[in-house]
């Protein structure tokens, strides 16, 4: 069994990440840390875990004995905390955006000045399907942000294999209201949720940046992209439509590169037909669809994940079973809950 | 035109209101004060009110010249600021619970102390189709609160004809969230409210208190019973299921005592089937349905209001037609939204 | 491995059930039988099965080699095929209410002509907290209703203790539209359930005699009561409100009475607090709160369960665990969503 | 006092309509014809006319008075029945797609052969901000689309002022569920739609030719675009994100563009801030603002309509006004709801 602590479990983050641990077959959760509910039990937060209750710490115990922590805390927070658990011994996957980048100006640039750049540089990028190998013997993990990694997946073999253009690349994506995490907000309050919709942040949203970098690996160019996000009245879900200028490519030739996924567990891409919210929630998966406007030489794409699974816990767990020698989908579902 | 002013122009109450009273034919808004947002315009508050803006107030004003002034502030509250508004001879309908009650000490045991039990008692109890002829006259009114109007209307003849027995009345009511007003609250957040529905306050809610003093008018005796209030995943409407045990009584003897408020416009009895939020949000309507259990003796009722119109805002509008002597309908809509 | 067919599969419960056994540790699914969707993969109507499909037959295959068969079809449907399932030695496990109740008679008054009454003689009624032993050794379960389930697990301890009276029993129960079942319906439309609540089939809904039946074992006598359905703009989950009169008992009499569920894994009861839906959707648990009204001598019950869960697929996957002499817990999840 | 008939009242526009007309100062409603329900009190179809109800027709009686009709049919359906209306001395106001048109190829291409060309060619094209002139002297309008009043009036006077580039315009709308209809249809079921969200149609939806062929107007050239129809889990509301290449312009050049627009009542363009669902829903409001993203040279405009007002029937009634010299604004709220 792993021993396993999270860091900040009472965040809906952690709440997801608590769940599919305590779930998981070859896991044991030995520490969950929650600064604002120390000394409670979980069920006091969240009632939903009266069946399998356990008791919140305000800091990992000096006994602490866990194999792996997860780190589901603000950015500019983990940064402080994670240094000394490496220093343990421990391995860290990290939920936050402060180990995700290659380069700290990029970091800086978009969100303030990175306090441990060394350990920076040693992190991997834990987007399971691009990095899997750096992965199962990396000691800390930037665990992907939600709207990234709805993104990035179904462009990364399209630029690898220069499908598209790299100018005009547009991602409208669609969140639901989980993604802003637990808090106490008129902004997210249901009579402001409710029969609404709106985009947010648009042309400035920090999630931009970290696209951008990885879709750089993939077209060996920097890339340069519009992301606008929006926030869906539904708590779970993110579903990206990506607009790309194409010349001359078949329906066949996108399904070509998308054989690069073809042995990955969690990618379901549509020979024909879209994917919707429903589609994914409450599963670790990533479903892809498209369709070729052949009037506009346009590609349009649709994407979409559960942003609490495939876009934070469960991609976090997923990392984990790859570190541990597991197989990949231990403890994570491949079935929707489609209702 | 009536002058008027709103007095927390920007809660929830106070946004229905400034909504209906923009509207109105006869009135024109002279002040509408938010602390929180004074100097502001209110459609930075609200854009709902891009096409029809006007700023707002910290106070009122000294050169105040208004007939009527609406406030619509929390309990407790309107009672420090009504006496002084009734003192330079405005007429006052205040949306709290403060001028609510016949009895200081109901008012203390379910609120707290009152502190001008002499206004109290030239008071007068907004409910229009209780109380129309001292509404006409009255300088200041309590307007009702919504869980109280959705539960008095229906039980009101019937008690008065003493068609049920006044044992075992149970009120089994759900509101919408509105009904908790605009506030910064995790329990209202969207994540938590929506696909989630329960109860709150059973045995305790103060508007228990409201429905019995003055149920116990109609019935001329005192009337104790159950109200347990709910939360429902929508924005607008409450829905009572009312249980009564009666014997030997037939639908018509039901219809027969509801032609009470056959000359009411807003009030809808059905002959057959059952009001549904829909039948009314977005309408001043109070829509009455029942059904008799013979199998076990017992009257189901269920109606139904748009907790922020006839339960609030539009109610206080209709006392204000009463008292300038105005089509008791004008500005209020007797047709709902459906959609 | 237990080898297990769903006929019926592509209902909501079928779907429900489908999904919860794809991911059973001990069963193989060998035959999901769709009528509507015969030849088709199961991901084509449901593509939340993407990442685990398997092909929809029109019957079972006269090769069929299951073990149990889970029927989930309208009721009048399944006994027409049950009965021969049962003939080829299959043990069954019955969705609707075919095979519910004791007494012929009470299905012929609220349903039809029973067609099959010496197999509804020898079908044991499948609650899994009140019925354990005979449904170890039961060859076909009537697998209990949604409503049923919510309402009969709080009272049943009550009534057999003779803590509260058994006049003037009311349980108002609400519900997910999923209850309704998938069907093309302008009643179950978004436009016509969002934002909107109703009652329905008041006084005359048909698990009300499943209710009484059952509740009459408990008590020793008939039991008539009121059970009122609602429907909730929500997609799962089932919460009972239950007024019962009482005479002096205290809260511990009630939690003592409770302790006949102490070592079932799938109940919560709540030392204080009211359960909500989102303590229990996604998990099989059955969560029970409750406040003593001592000013008017009345105890109100707060019940919640997931309706497609412990309200069908769930209780029957725990019904077959008993069967098998698994761990009852097997492949159903203690702990709720929550999100 | 303005004599207005509707054929289609009991579809959500004609719902919808009916309403503002049933409230409007200058019209009565002297018949309202729905084949599905002929003899049928409106309010039995919708509960919501309780207190302001009507008899519903199987057609319009010989001896019909109506000065106006709106003809609230599905496409195909109105031009059978528009001509003789028209041969009455009849004003139309066509809600359907079949005299939207000024090129019958275009309308045969994307919607089917066209049976009155003549008709077509006299019709004038409802969208009352860009054709106000033409409107006032019109016998016959053809009723803009909902998607396509919320994408055309936003880049209308960029295109016309030749602020943005004419390719790779794309336009991400999202609407609320009434825009399908009232239909009994699986897939806009509530359980199906709730916490759910997808694109439809992608690059074939018909919105797609008109907007292209009203924007072309505009542009004095052929326009061609990406137009992305998705479905959100709300009743009402469409938001457009919309998508522009751009070359040295600034904030002030697109708001000089948009002073158009200075004087129409019923459209906002923010000076900053960007448009939500609730800021229009309710109103015949066009709310519209826009990001300029420097990085990018790209210009993101958001626009928002109710589709039931301004995309149906408040834009109906808008044309009715300018018809027959009455105030564009009267018996339309230019205040959104917001709750």
């Amino acid at each position: 069994m792993i021993k396993a602590s999270i860091i900040g479990a009472t965040g809906y983050a952690g709440l997801e990440l608590t769940r599919i641990l305590s779930l998981h077959p070859e896991v044991k959760i030995v520490g969950a840390v929650s600064r604002m509910a120390a000394g409670k039990h979980l069920s006091e937060v969240y009632p939903s875990f009266k069946g399998k209750d356990l008791v919140l710490l305000s800091e990992l115990n000096d006994s602490d004995d866990s194999d792996v922590v997860f780190t589901a805390l603000p950015h500019g927070v983990s940064m402080n905390i994670v240094p000394s658990l490496i220093a343990k011994g421990k391995k860290v996957i990290d939920l936050s955006a402060d180990f995700r980048y290659d380069d700290a100006d990029t970091y800086k640039k978009w969100y303030l000045e990175h306090k441990c750049k060394d350990l920076l540089e040693d992190a991997v990028y834990g987007l399971c399907e691009i990095n899997k190998d750096k992965i199962r013997t990396a000691k800390l993990i930037g665990n992907p942000g939600c709207y990234t990694t709805c993104s990035i997946l179904p462009l990364y073999p399209l630029l690898k294999e220069g499908l598209i253009s790299t100018d005009n690349i547009i991602i409208d994506a669609k969140s639901g209201t989980s993604g802003a995490g637990r808090k106490e907000s008129l902004g997210f309050s249901f009579c402001e949720v409710n029969e609404n919709f709106k985009a947010y942040s648009v042309a400035v949203h920090r999630h931009t940046s970290e696209i951008e970098e990885k879709l750089s690996w993939a077209a060996n160019k920097n890339i340069a992209l519009s992301f606008t996000p929006h926030l869906l009245p539904v708590k779970r879900g993110i579903l990206a439509t990506i607009y790309a200028n194409i010349e001359n490519i078949s329906r066949k030739d996108v399904l070509d590169a998308y054989k690069m996924y073809s042995s990955e567990p969690f990618i379901n891409v549509y020979e024909n037909g879209l994917p919707e919210l429903k589609h994914v929630n409450g599963s670790n998966n990533v479903n892809i669809g498209f369709v070729i406007d052949e009037r506009l030489n346009r590609l349009v794409i649709v994407s979409c994940i559960d942003n609490l699974i495939k876009g934070a816990a469960g991609q976090a767990v997923q990392n984990m079973n790859l570190m541990y020698g597991l197989d990949e989908t231990t403890g994570l579902s491949p079935v929707a809950w489609y209702l």
